[in-house]
């Protein structure tokens, strides 16, 4: 790369605001506002002061405004578990995976909320959640398998790891006492293994 | 109801085969023989010698006949674990409920695989699936605060049973040893408590 190319680059950075950032905020404000259904494309480039072509670089289509971040946390969230510890026993090594999505969120409280509050407002959305959720299960069984759980062991631990994170996480958005999520987690799993061994 | 409509309900039940049952049985044959994205109603309505007029006084669309037994299974899960010894834990009665499905599905193995192998093949059927799941654990939830457990605590307990009722059903479903289902449910419960004991 050259120097001017460079020098352009870090210009473009300076005096243009991250276009993506910009849209993303855009589309939060105008799902809040009106709603989702309500808002078009064409509403959220304008808000962002840019053009439904430079959206559509971004997105493909206003749901995965959303959702784009789910593939990250995926990766967070396996990579987290596959180096946790390895006296580690499987449930307590994907939940150190969750609690690293866990301090993320925790730094973005109020953009978390926000973004939680569209989605239950909007069945289809929270089918798109849940089905990341799954995806989520699937890849971490895999990760499981790969620290030496065999199946179906792998595949339920990740699947109950997913349910004490989905019920931690609806917890800690809707917490007005604004407890960190990784104590909520905690707390969740301690809950769990005391309800789960009374026979 | 007067004696004469009483005799020709008795007369068209024995003559006439339960419409529904031959609608189901000729979807479920041509969603295996040809897949379930390539299936009209018109063409079960055909097989099933009946007219598309009768098919949609008993299901809403093609997608709903593999769905329709969903309500009843979710009321006798939670009816059964309402009734479960009240000594037992939250996990435990909910299992109770779910054990009482295993008995029914294991009855009905072979349509239990049928359905299970379209739904399988098509993103979809198992997306409707995962909603359906998530309903459940919700209902099992209320009837956990009805059996006194708070909540979190109540939403916690209802979706990781459900999350050992998935994995064991997948695991009874592509079984080739045709292990008793119940059976199934109490090994992966097993397994559950081992492996998350561990830390």
């Amino acid at each position: 790369m050259s120097v001017s190319v460079i020098m352009y680059a870090r210009i473009m950075t300076r005096w243009e605001p991250d276009s993506r950032g910009r849209l993303e905020m855009a589309a939060l404000e105008l799902y809040l506002e009106q709603g989702f259904d309500q808002t078009t494309v064409a509403q959220i480039a304008e808000r962002a002061g840019l053009t439904e072509r430079t959206f559509f670089r971004h997105f493909a289509d206003k749901r995965e405004v959303l959702f784009s971040g789910g593939a990250t946390f995926q990766s967070l969230i396996t990579s987290t578990a596959a180096a946790a510890d390895h006296d580690l026993g499987p449930l307590d090594a994907a939940m150190v995976g969750f609690e690293a999505v866990g301090a993320f969120f925790q730094d973005r409280r109020t953009l978390v909320q926000q973004r939680h509050s569209i989605i239950a407002a909007n069945a289809e959305l929270q089918e798109r959640e849940l089905i990341k959720l799954q995806s989520l299960a699937v890849a971490l069984a895999d990760t499981l398998r790969g620290r030496g759980v065999s199946d179906p062991s792998a595949a339920l631990i990740a699947e109950v790891a997913g349910a004490v994170f989905k019920i931690s996480f609806e917890v800690w958005v809707t917490d007005a006492e604004s407890r960190d999520l990784a104590q909520v987690l905690r707390q969740s799993l301690g809950e769990l293994r005391s309800l789960a061994s009374i026979t």
